[in-house]
C-alpha cells in the first residue's frame, strides 16, 4: 500500500481553482488601435447572453440558439435603436473556447469610436472591463493550460524571429510541461520507493529497492533538471538578446557603428571627445539573431565628474556582456605609442569574455600604418577586424562574426529551452533540493530528511506549472500581457 | 412602345464588371500591428483551397468540407512542417461574404512576426498581396455595394464622433443611394415623358404631357438635387470641421489659446512679438463637434519679409474660416489708443464671417480697463468674452459660444448628409444640367437639346454610385483606404 500525504495536498491545491474568478463577463478590445478590422472579445457565464441584447441578427435564428463555432452576420444596436455596426459574431460554448467559458468574439470595422461604443454597451450589460492577461488567466484557472503554456502566449506574440517564435510555440504547445510532467513522475517514483522505506521498513519479509538505487535515479533527475537549467543561458541570449558591449577610447566611432548596425540615429555622434555619457542599449537582429548592444563612455582620463561615471558604468557593463567590441581609431597615431599601456589597462577586464578588435577609421589610414596597428596587437588573442563605421565598410564580416562568435545552436520546435526567469530560478531551487537529496541518499541520512528535500523538489517543480502558485505570483504574471489577451 | 437606347446603355455599363478583377485571390493582414490578436482576411476563387494547405484542423472535416460561415479551429504549418500558429479559421463561401467571393479569414496570435510567416505562406500558394481597399473595391464590382456604399467604409473606420459616424452608417447602408435611386426615376419618368414626345410628335392622336407639367418635374427634381448639394456644408463642417481663425495683433496670446483648446504643445509660444509664422491648423472635439482650428500670423505693422508673408497668409485664412476669433491683448493700453485704426484694418474682412471678441489677460489688468476696452468696442457687432487663456479662464463659455455660433443640427441615422468632395461635386454638375433642362423646357427649346442636358443629369447621378466610373475615378477612391479593407 502505497501513500504520500504531502504530495497529495499539494497537488489538490490545483483544483477549486476554477471557482475563483469566473463569475464576472469580462470584455476586452482584443486588436491593436487603426487596422481595418478590429475584434472584441466577451468570455464568462453571461457572454452569449449580453452580446444577445446588443445584437439582431441579419436573417436566421437569435444568437443564443447559434451552434458552437458558428459565424453570424448582423447589426450592434444602441439602446436607442441607432445603428453601431454591422458586424461578425462568433460564438464558443463552454468548455470550447479559448478561455474554457462561454465566450463571443465580435469583429467589427476598426473605427476607435465604434468599438468604444461597443464596449459601453457591452458593459451597460453587465460586462467589465478585462484586466491585462486576464483570457489567459482564466484560461488557466479553468486547466486549458497550465501556467507554464499560458507564459508562453505572451512570448509567442512578442516573438520577433524564428528562434524565440519556436520556443515560445514549444512551450505553449506543451513541450516544457510534458519534460516537467515526466521528471515529477520519476520523482513520484523515487519519493514512493522512500515513504515504502520509511512505513515499512520494520517489516524485515518486504524487500525495498536499496540506497544505490535510489542514488541512481536522483542521479537522472539532477541530470535532467540541470540541462533544463543550463539550457536558459540559450534561451535567454535568444529571447532577449546576446549581450554585447562596445568599448575604446573616446571618439573612436563607437556610436557610429552602434548607428551604422541599427541602421538608425540613437546615439549622439559628435567630433568632441566624450560625447556619448550614457550607455544606450538597443536590440537588432543579424541574421535571425537578436543582439543587445551596448553602447559606452569612452575609457580615457577625464577630470569630468559626469564622464568618468560614464567610464566606471562601462567597465560594470562588461562583466554584463557576452561579447566585447573593442573600437580602436587607427587614425590616432599617438595612441598607438599607447597601446601597450591601454592594453593593460583594457585587458584585465576581458578575461573569460569573447573579444573582437576593431581598428576602425580604416578608410583614413595607410595601409603600412593599419599592419604596423596589427603587429602592435599581436600578443592580443582576438579575432582583428578593419572597418569604417561611418563608410559602412566591414560591417558584414562583422556580422558574420558576431554571429560565430555568439555560437547559439539552431533551435528547433521540439527542442525545450528555458527563456523564463521564473523558471530558470524554480529549476535552480528544484536543482538545489536534488542535490541535497543525493548528498542525503550518500550520507545514509534517515529516510524523513530525504523525503523532505525530495518533497520540496516536487514543489518548485510544480510552481513553473502553477499547480502550487499564489495569487500573488499569478497576477504578476499576468499584469504584464497586453489587455485583450 | 417606350424605348431610350442612351439611358439603356449607360445602365448596362455597371453590369460585367464582375468579370474585371476576381481573377487573383489576395491576402492581407486587416488588424493594426500589436495586439493580442491579428486577423488576415484572404478573397478571391482560391482562397479556401490555398488555406487548406497551409492549416490542418484539431478535429474533424477538413476545411474545404466546412460550412459557410463556421470557425475551424487548428494550426498552421510551415512547408518544413513546422507550426506557426494555432488559429481559429471563418470560412465564407461565395456569393456570401463582404467581397461576395469565396473568403475566408484567419485570426491569429497578434505576433507581427507569425503573421508576416503566414502571408509568405499564403504567397507560397499563389496569392498575393491586396492593395489598400481591394476588398471593398471586390465587393462593389461584384454588386455587394455601390460606390458611395464602398467609400463610407472608409468614412466608418475613421468616424471619431457620433455625428460622422451616423452619417457614414446611413451611407454605407444605402441611405443616400436610395435617396439618388429615387431621384433617378423620377428623371427616368421625365426622360420617357420627353422621348415619347420626340418619337410620336406626328401622331397628333398620342396625347403628351404638356411643357408646364414637365417644368413641375423638373422643378421637384430640382429642389432634391439641391437640398443634397447643400447639405454638404453640413456634412462637410462635420466631418472635417468647423473652421475657426484665431486672429489678432501679435502677442495677443492666440497660441496660447489654441494650445488650452488642444491641450497639447503644438503652436510655439514665446515672449517675443511675431512668434508664429506658420499656419498651424489642428482639429479639437468640443462637445461632439469638430472644429478645425487656424492659427494665424500676429496683424501689425511689420518690415520682416517672412513675417508679412504670414499677415497675408492670415487675411486668406479669414476667407475659408467659418467662425472668427478675434483676440485683443487687454494689457496693451497703447492698443486701446489705437483700437478704431484697429477695427478699420480688420473689420472689413470679416463681412459675412461670425466673429467672436475675446479680450484675453483679463487677469492682469484692473476691470475698470476691461470696461473700458468693452466700451471702445460697443460699436462691434458681435458676441464679447473675457478670458485668460494662459489661466483657462473663461474658455468653458469660449466653447459653448463656438458650439453655438456653429449652429450645426443634430444629425439623425436617417438624415441624408452629403460628406463627400467627389459627391458634392457631381451633385453641382447634375444641379447645372437640371438647370439647362428647366430653362430649356421654360424656353420651348426641341426635345432633343432637353434630352440631352436630362441624360448628362443622370449620368452625373449614376457618377456617385459607381454605375458610369472608370477606372482611374476608382483606383483613386480605393487607394486611399487602409490595406486589408
Amino acid at each position: 500500500m502505497l501513500y504520500f500525504p504531502t504530495l497529495c495536498r499539494i497537488f489538490a491545491l490545483s483544483k477549486g481553482k476554477s471557482q475563483m474568478m469566473n463569475q464576472d463577463t469580462i470584455c476586452a478590445i482584443s486588436t491593436a488601435q487603426g487596422g481595418a478590422i478590429g475584434v472584441i472579445r466577451i468570455s464568462g457565464p453571461r457572454a452569449i447572453e449580453a452580446v444577445s441584447h446588443i445584437f439582431n441578427p441579419i436573417s436566421g435564428k437569435p444568437l443564443k440558439q447559434r451552434r458552437n463555432f458558428s459565424l453570424t452576420f448582423g447589426k450592434i444596436f444602441s439602446n436607442e435603436g441607432e445603428i453601431i455596426d454591422e458586424v461578425l459574431v462568433s460564438v464558443f460554448r463552454a468548455p470550447h473556447s479559448y478561455t474554457g467559458e462561454e465566450s463571443v468574439e465580435i469583429s467589427c470595422h476598426g473605427s476607435s469610436y465604434i468599438l468604444q461604443r461597443v464596449l459601453q454597451l457591452l458593459i451597460g450589460q453587465g460586462c467589465r472591463l478585462a484586466e491585462p492577461g486576464e483570457y489567459t488567466q482564466r484560461a488557466f484557472l479553468n486547466g486549458k493550460m497550465d501556467l507554464s503554456q499560458a507564459e508562453a502566449v505572451a512570448d509567442l506574440i512578442s516573438s520577433a524571429t524564428s528562434a524565440t517564435h519556436r520556443m515560445a510555440m514549444n512551450q505553449m504547445r506543451g513541450g516544457f510541461s510534458r519534460e516537467l510532467s515526466a521528471l515529477r513522475d520519476k520523482l513520484l517514483h523515487l519519493t514512493s520507493l522512500m515513504e515504502l522505506e520509511l512505513d515499512f521498513s520494520d517489516h524485515e519479509e518486504l524487500e525495498f529497492a536499496d540506497r544505490t538505487e535510489l542514488s541512481q535515479i536522483a542521479d537522472e533527475i539532477e541530470q535532467v533538471i540541470s540541462r533544463l537549467a543550463n539550457s536558459f543561458s540559450v534561451g535567454n541570449a535568444l529571447k532577449n538578446g546576446v549581450p554585447v558591449a562596445i568599448i575604446g577610447e573616446t571618439n573612436a566611432g563607437k556610436s557610429t557603428l552602434l548607428n551604422a548596425l541599427l541602421n538608425e540615429e540613437k546615439a549622439i555622434v559628435s567630433d568632441v571627445h566624450g560625447t556619448t555619457r550614457d550607455v544606450i542599449e538597443d536590440t537588432v537582429n543579424l541574421r535571425g539573431l537578436t543582439f543587445r548592444f551596448i553602447d559606452t563612455a569612452g575609457i580615457r582620463q577625464t577630470t569630468d565628474v559626469v564622464e568618468s561615471i560614464g567610464i566606471e558604468r562601462t567597465f560594470q557593463k562588461i562583466g554584463q556582456a557576452d561579447i566585447i567590441l573593442w573600437m580602436i581609431d587607427t587614425d590616432n597615431s599617438e595612441l598607438r605609442t599607447q597601446s601597450s599601456e591601454l592594453k593593460t589597462e583594457i585587458l584585465p577586464h576581458l578575461e573569460d569574455k569573447n573579444l573582437i578588435v576593431l581598428f576602425n577609421k580604416c578608410d583614413k589610414v595607410p595601409s603600412e600604418q593599419l599592419s604596423e596597428w596589427e603587429a602592435s596587437f599581436a600578443d592580443v588573442d582576438a579575432p582583428k577586424l578593419f572597418l569604417s563605421a561611418k563608410h559602412r565598410m566591414g560591417l558584414d564580416e562583422l556580422e558574420t562574426l558576431l554571429v560565430k562568435t555568439a555560437a547559439l545552436p539552431e533551435i528547433s520546435q521540439s527542442d525545450v529551452i528555458v527563456t523564463n526567469v521564473r523558471h530558470y530560478e524554480a529549476l535552480i531551487r528544484a536543482l538545489d533540493s536534488i542535490h541535497r537529496v543525493r548528498s542525503g541518499l550518500q550520507m545514509n541520512l534517515s529516510g524523513d530528511f530525504v523525503s523532505q528535500d525530495l518533497r520540496e523538489c516536487i514543489h518548485h517543480l510544480s510552481d513553473i506549472v502553477g499547480e502550487v502558485s499564489n495569487d500573488s505570483v499569478l497576477q504578476n504574471i499576468f499584469r504584464h500581457f497586453c489587455i485583450g489577451k
